[in-house]
């Protein structure tokens, strides 16, 4: 496919290298910031334009990569009637689908990563979620998304939200439960390295048991000398106790409460 | 070394086969069921006893892997004058040392990762975290500890119980809000096989990076409008709701609030 790009940051980045080592060819780069267009266009073989004006609509496809601010400013400066027979589509988590309606052919394509500057991402293993109203956008956008990953799903704007809040909750939040074990443990003078085993172990069970089934410790046993014992332990950090108590019911909840409901019913 | 187990649980499973395979001698094997003293002594090559009295001294080590509830149960069963000569100890993450304090040689040797029924475990990648106030008897336990593992911690008791929370909140909630995300997703007919690269990237990050350095989200980027979005998504879920809240204003509280203290002091 011939396509131009939107946007000279992290995701125009990393996806427009993924674009070009797949084979397609990367027509223009447009970015607010025109030196860092032009670097982005360096590599990747396109050419940079200081104008938005300055994009053809000779090409298949026009990505807009850009913060999720910026997306409907961008939108703004498109004439609809110019990209009518381009496929228009941005590559946000959180933003409808709904702000590119103007767009005859639109669609969201989102890769489902998080992104890190400097860092190559392995785009064959990141799901890409696509999201359009029209089939043959659909199934255009599948061509292109398969030669890039093999994980590639169609999506409603819905289940983009659904899949964003699902990603903080594993995903951010976990990492976050690792920074606070991880103060705890350089408090008490321990290295983080203790724990990193246990965690990976976690992780490489989900390639074969579902997360319910894998879960342990002492809210899963309903080990309450064990809990109330750390609570304890935490007395003095409110924050950290809160995020305990509330995790471990929240477990308690999730493992023991379905039976109950279940033997009140009868 | 020259050992005998009491129990033959998960742990007293695990733990005796990595000591057989790393050449250490079983002798004897006591638990509570005989038949499952019988099945371990089995594998290990070792002899059950039906009688804790049956449990000869001639060793150098005597391991009690039962549960937490036990332990102190197993200690009273024990003549102090008995086992004298030899090295007294116990598994558990949660149980201080001081159970075991009649002996003149005690210790604690805790294998620092979950075991799971039929999975042999990895030995060499599980931390082992030794506690003794006996400096004879450390050095004899390092000694057999590194034939298991390439990671060997000397701890305080407190160490181990600050270990053991760590543990829970990196690893019992992380997979618990891999739970919540699977329920989410599957309400809304989405696979969690979605989220697994996401997860995978971020525990391999953590090879190379802090994990304060390598958080992502709305939370860390202030993203107030995401952050709404997915509450008011999250309203009719009150559980989902509570820990979405706490868990965001604890990322924000932590990543954003030390420089503000430090403004605030000058």
């Amino acid at each position: 496919m011939n396509i131009s790009i939107i946007g000279a940051g992290n995701m125009a980045n990393q996806l427009g290298l993924a674009l070009l080592q797949s084979g397609h060819k990367i027509d223009k780069i447009y970015n607010r910031t025109y030196l860092s267009a032009k670097t982005l266009a360096e590599v990747l073989n396109g050419q940079a334009v200081s104008d938005i004006k300055g994009l053809s609509p000779k090409i298949d496809i026009l990505i807009i990569a850009v913060s999720d601010e910026a997306i409907s400013e961008i939108v703004a400066q498109l004439s609809k009637k110019k990209w009518e027979d381009v496929i228009v589509m941005h590559t946000s988590g959180s933003i409808s689908s709904a702000v590119l309606e103007g767009f005859s052919l639109n669609a969201v394509f989102y890769p489902f990563q998080s992104m890190t500057a400097g860092q190559e991402l392995e785009f064959r293993s990141v799901p890409l979620l696509l999201t359009s109203k029209n089939e043959t956008v659909l199934t255009k956008l599948k061509q292109v998304a398969v030669t890039l990953s093999d994980l590639v799903y169609e999506i409603s704007d819905d289940q983009r939200k659904v899949v964003h809040i699902a990603g903080v909750l594993a995903n951010n939040f976990s990492n976050h439960l690792f920074v606070l074990a991880n103060d705890l443990l350089e408090q008490h003078e321990l290295s983080f390295d203790i724990l990193k085993p246990l965690i990976r172990h976690t992780v490489e069970k989900l390639d074969t048991m579902d997360p319910l089934a894998s879960q342990t410790g002492p809210g899963v046993r309903g080990d309450a000398k064990v809990i109330i014992d750390h609570l304890k332990q935490l007395d003095q950090v409110p924050e950290l106790y809160e995020i305990y108590a509330i995790m471990t019911k929240s477990i308690m909840d999730r493992h023991f409460s379905t039976p109950l409901k279940v033997q009140k019913e009868k």
